[in-house]
């Protein structure tokens, strides 16, 4: 017997039927012996109406009241699977984020997690009842309702099986898990029976959109071993072949490279003429870290006049004309020429094998060149290495990493 | 300068545009110097849409999770509102029933409001924020969201008034007022300028759908003025001629007979040859109150036999299989036969000016008898007299009576 907790994401909550299917699975797990508490999204479509009737409302609303609006997705996938459930026959009740509670900062529209009362909801799980959270919100201390960003049902559910010391926290989903890459560029692509938190981490941030960043750092933080699977396989839980992701310390065979992933939404702003003087750059990252931007890779070149230097880093693509914006009201840069760039991409090999091995990035450069593919920047961390090219040579280039690195099926 | 609230209805926030429609309503009023609190209802077709739900995963759904899920409506709306406001430079925010608190009893799907901590919400109207609540919502004790039934946001929002003291409750519907009957039956219908909450009552509870029975209660009750306009309309509040609901002292000329309504929802159940015994109308009524059947009107006859008496009462249409059910499991019934007819209607004349009048019920008499309409059964209470009569005459007798009375236009 053991306490899971099992996070349905929109797809697999997409309508009654499919809230029906996951009864089913909860109701196995349930018939095994374990305790669960489940965490649920909104019903497909029901956020993004929400999130329209907003805009309609106000492009410029205030985020206590979107948070207030768009929270009620959960809530009615949280009512609706509690009923699923009971019609099986299982003890069942709804948990919206407030009556936990769970406690936010005050960050409206990507708040954060600051604490679970837990103790109510344990004590009925142990009872036998399983508990319905809905996913994505939590209640700041001055009472009002919060959400958590995109995806945030992912970082719910983890923070439940962390304050419940859950042994698992399964993420049903609409795919079976953590591929090597995405399979809608590459056929080949394999599932991941297992990835460290580090690993998911970089693909998660690169742009493998199967978990939320924030989760896989919760997750790692408070190591809970986070299941991948898919809602749509008849199957549940540990019967499911879905991907472990889990401490370095529980793979036994780590792999050197473990996956390819791309991010399509990056932007490249390139300084010419950037006066070469102590304290310069500071006073160009200031400005935009001011406005919220956040800079990701970053190239200076010495140029071609000594007095001056290059500089060349990406933003998200829709930061960019905002970007562009604060550049051009910076005093030091009146003299420099300001390019921005849209149509790049950011392909990266991630491993944490990589730690322990040279020529990971050899193979990366050789294998780009014969594509005829031009490296822009590169940049690089422990486990992963990054290169930005023209975004027209996406496919072809994480096609061929993927050959290179040997990544597909066996 | 007056403390108002402002009541919105599905049909008065049914999309975005009406919200701003209304909106801007709010906008004059605060505009004229007035505190003003706003309760909303869910926009149109949202709530069928949560109940179909509820409905289609399991027809023997928890109450409890049934409020949790269809109470998201107005949720959805109240952000909204706030929103709206806030365009327009006007503070504002939203209030879920459980954010005030609106304290309700724990009778999910038709809980009644047994309080309101109104110190916040007051504090910050005094401090010029409108406070946008959504109606037809209350958390119970052990903090469960509860609802208050069909046509609950009338009720939030007169118990809202009341414990704000404010100077009057503005009901915006998709109706101008309170007429003397249906208009669609009787063309000639009048919009009544006032009318007493007792004879308000009675129209309500006898089908005219302006208000919630249960919030014309509460606002005789707390001796809150109401008064029912139209959101179509470009005048606001106090500019209006709609119908206000008030005391019968504030109403100057008052009519010996004010409306004609009718309810559609009935059924006749005739007993014949019921043993005449002392307390066997307690062992027939019983059995029916145990079930929660509420029965309405009761005539008892003497039969041909004098052992026996014959029985006729009224019961809601939707009630009369489980009536006849339960009636047939009654020892005392065994020698008598039950009959069920559900082709009746309800038409009643209400008036307080009847009182102090006679031949108000010998007018009704002789207009249904000259239309040869035969009467079944006869109910009078101190302010209205109502008969039951087939339904196939509904429209015959509503008009007859509408002319009799010199209801029409003036």
């Amino acid at each position: 017997m053991a306490l899971i907790v099992a996070k349905f994401g929109g797809t697999s909550v997409a309508d009654v039927k499919r809230i029906e299917r996951a009864a089913d699975k909860i109701a196995a797990e349930v018939a095994r012996g374990h305790q669960v508490a489940v965490v649920v999204s909104a019903m497909a479509g029901v956020t993004n109406q929400l999130i329209e009737y907003c805009r309609e409302v106000s492009p410029m609303h205030d985020a206590r009241e979107y948070d207030s609006v768009v929270s009620n997705g959960e809530n009615i996938t949280s009512g609706l699977m509690a009923m699923a459930l009971q019609k099986r026959g299982i003890m069942a009740r709804s948990w919206q984020g407030w009556q936990v509670p769970i406690k936010c900062n005050d960050v409206h529209g990507k708040a954060r997690i600051v604490g679970i009362n837990i103790e109510e909801m344990k004590k009925r799980l142990d009872e036998g009842e399983v508990g319905v959270l809905a996913g994505f919100q939590g209640v700041t201390s001055r009472n009002r309702i919060t959400t958590l960003g995109r995806g945030g049902s992912d970082t719910t559910a983890v923070a439940l099986a962390a304050a419940l010391g859950a042994e698992r926290c399964d993420i049903y989903t609409d795919v079976d898990g953590v591929y090597t890459t995405d399979p809608r560029i590459v056929k080949k692509a394999r599932k991941l029976d297992k990835i460290s938190y580090e690993e998911m981490l970089e693909m998660a941030s690169l742009g493998a959109k199967v978990l939320q960043t924030r989760s896989v750092e919760m997750a790692m933080k408070q190591d809970v071993p986070v299941q991948v699977l898919s809602s749509m396989e008849e199957a549940i839980g540990s019967d499911l072949p879905g991907t472990l992701v889990t401490r370095e310390e529980d793979i036994v065979e780590q792999e050197i490279v473990n996956g390819i992933a791309y991010s399509k939404d990056e932007a490249k702003i390139t300084l010419i003429g950037v006066p070469d003087l102590p304290g310069v750059a500071a006073k160009i990252f200031g400005p935009l870290a001011d406005a919220a931007i956040n800079v990701d890779m970053i190239v200076q070149n010495i140029s071609k006049n000594e007095k001056s230097t290059d500089l060349t880093f990406t933003v998200s693509q829709s930061d960019l004309p905002r970007a562009i914006d604060t550049l051009n009201k910076c005093e030091e840069l009146k003299d420099t020429e300001i390019r921005g760039d849209d149509t790049v991409v950011k392909v990266s090999v991630v491993g944490i094998g990589m730690r322990s091995h040279v020529g990971v990035a050899q193979t990366m450069f050789k294998t780009l060149a014969e594509k005829n593919i031009n490296i822009q920047v590169i940049a690089t961390s422990e486990i992963k290495i990054s290169v930005l090219i023209a975004s027209e040579y996406t496919e072809l280039a994480v096609r061929a990493l993927h050959d290179a690195y040997g990544l597909e099926k066996k």
